[in-house]
């Protein structure tokens, strides 16, 4: 493969070529990481830096709705959008939330608009990982905003945090007074929460759900370097396309804040030096894996401790030495 | 320090040898872990099996109440029973869950039962190995039951279920018709909920969360090679001194089950690839923090990384190759 050339359509915005790219970054093969290595390394610098958004929100909130409603506004106003998942739970289930383009249909078809659905792969590091590089290659085809949805499984929420500029938490209208039980670290997370489907019925609910979670983003600590109305809660119908202008126009007045400020740079610095040691971890206990001998001499030292010939600390201490890493 | 002699007095059944030698564990000083090893494998195979028995409950559900009134009951009936705590959260509160003797001031001045709070470490992996250790010593010195108590916070019910032969759920009376939040996954590692507080005005409402239980137990996969009955949900009173008797008899039938079978060996020899594995992956990553030049490095590297000099896929390659670890 000539990557030098696919770095050159990529940049030219040949949408294939992207496609292409992020089927090579998702493959394991050795040979295909080593030209992801390089591909990346082209691309490096190239590009403007889109605004990232991380966007969360459980089934049945009206994720896709959403996204469909948000990304065609965002095209009719003339702007390129990709849309990408981090979803671990997808290589289980064998779909993916993006896979059903019928959830989709408008935004699949314009041509201002990238939907590639979440690398089908276990771990969800792996997966993490290769959305990461997604985004960098989709910045490099010079998309202005990457959406990077997620369902919320595990740490999915914190790994799309790490890569996106804004996040973005989608609730629908809850019933009682309950705060539908959104754990406290994603909601510390939250830039804005948009409390969907505040269309007809479910309007006042809405609003009451809205007023809860405004009430309770003043409770938790606010960002210093952040202007004052941030974290904040808004409404929406991404059915009725209501609202989402709105909520566009403070996500860029929060995006642009922190560009004047410098913060969206340390961010973003601080966020890379993240994934690198990510890198190095989850490469150095790939390592236990993948090295045949290291993986038999991990099992039988495993049968040693297992039928108690052996002490854990004795057996890790030996195989430690035996890859070098002290004890 | 005499690593032969501590070992004879710890089996010898001396309280103070035991408690030094838990200190000596938590340490994380190089020659001390050295000086564990050596007791560690000193100890291998000397006393019996202890039912070690996991317990979980968020606070509020009457934890302490329960370790206190069943370990009476335990040492009352001539056994002699262990607490150890997994609790990470004590390292930032300061504190222990365990630390203050007055919560459960009987026990703690029984001659055959010991108690010992959560190691005071940061990182749950800490607490969880050192504990285990702490374990392993409590058998040597010929303890009939081993309590692990936990708060339940993030992984720290999976790690106590790793080490535990049996798993307990502690819970409160729900005032309500709800699960009361359980996570599922924790639901899957019980073998027994025992609905506490089952005693005045609250029995009627432990009834319907005991049957609630019993319910979402049934739903649950059952473990093929345990009797029908499990897992299990009943109703007790510790501060009444209610119903422990017979959740007491249900852990025997259980366990009994188990080793007959031969089950309860094979999960002791699961766990303790576990852990072998735990450490082994521990062990590989303390390298990054713990040798200077390797910091310095990963340092270096990161801050590159950071202003845009390198891709995180070029320096974590790098990074890897100085650790031997390939790409």
């Amino acid at each position: 493969m000539d990557i030098a050339d696919l770095a050159q359509r990529i940049v030219g915005g040949e949408r294939r070529a992207l496609a292409r790219a992020i089927t090579l970054i998702e493959s394991t093969r050795p040979d295909h990481r080593e030209q992801t290595r390089a591909l990346l390394e082209a691309l490096r610098g190239t590009g403007r830096q889109a605004l990232r958004i991380g966007l969360s929100g459980t089934p049945g909130v009206g994720k896709s709705t959403f996204i469909e409603s948000f990304g065609m506004m965002l095209t009719g106003q003339g702007l390129r959008v990709a849309v990408l998942a981090v979803d671990p739970s997808s290589a289980r289930s064998g779909g993916s939330i993006l896979g059903d383009k019928t959830r989709m249909e408008r935004l699949s078809r314009e041509r201002n608009a990238f939907i590639r659905p979440s690398p089908s792969q276990s771990a969800l590091g792996g997966v993490a990982r290769r959305t990461r590089e997604a985004v960098a290659l989709c910045e490099a085809a010079d998309f202005d905003v990457v959406l990077i949805e997620t369902v919320g499984v595990g740490q999915s929420e914190t790994m799309v945090a790490e890569m996106a500029d804004l996040f973005i938490l989608l609730l629908a209208p809850a019933g009682g007074d309950e705060l539908q039980g959104v754990k406290r670290g994603i909601m510390e997370m939250a830039d804005i929460i948009l409390v969907n489907k505040a269309d007809g019925d479910l309007k006042p609910a809405a609003e009451r759900t809205r007023a809860e979670y405004a009430g309770a983003l003043r409770l938790l600590r606010r960002r210093p370097q952040d202007p004052k109305a941030f974290p904040k809660a808004m409404c929406v119908s991404a059915l009725a396309e209501d609202g989402l202008q709105t909520a566009w126009e403070e996500m860029r007045i929060l995006d642009a804040w922190r560009r004047e400020n410098g913060h969206f740079d340390i961010r973003r610095a601080e966020q890379a030096r993240f994934w690198f040691g990510e890198e190095v971890r989850r490469g150095l206990l790939a390592r236990l894996d993948e090295d045949p001998q290291m993986r038999a001499r991990m099992r039988a030292l495993g049968e040693e401790v297992a039928r108690g010939g052996m002490t854990v600390a004795v057996a890790s201490q030996a195989m430690l030495a035996e890859l070098g890493a002290g004890g």
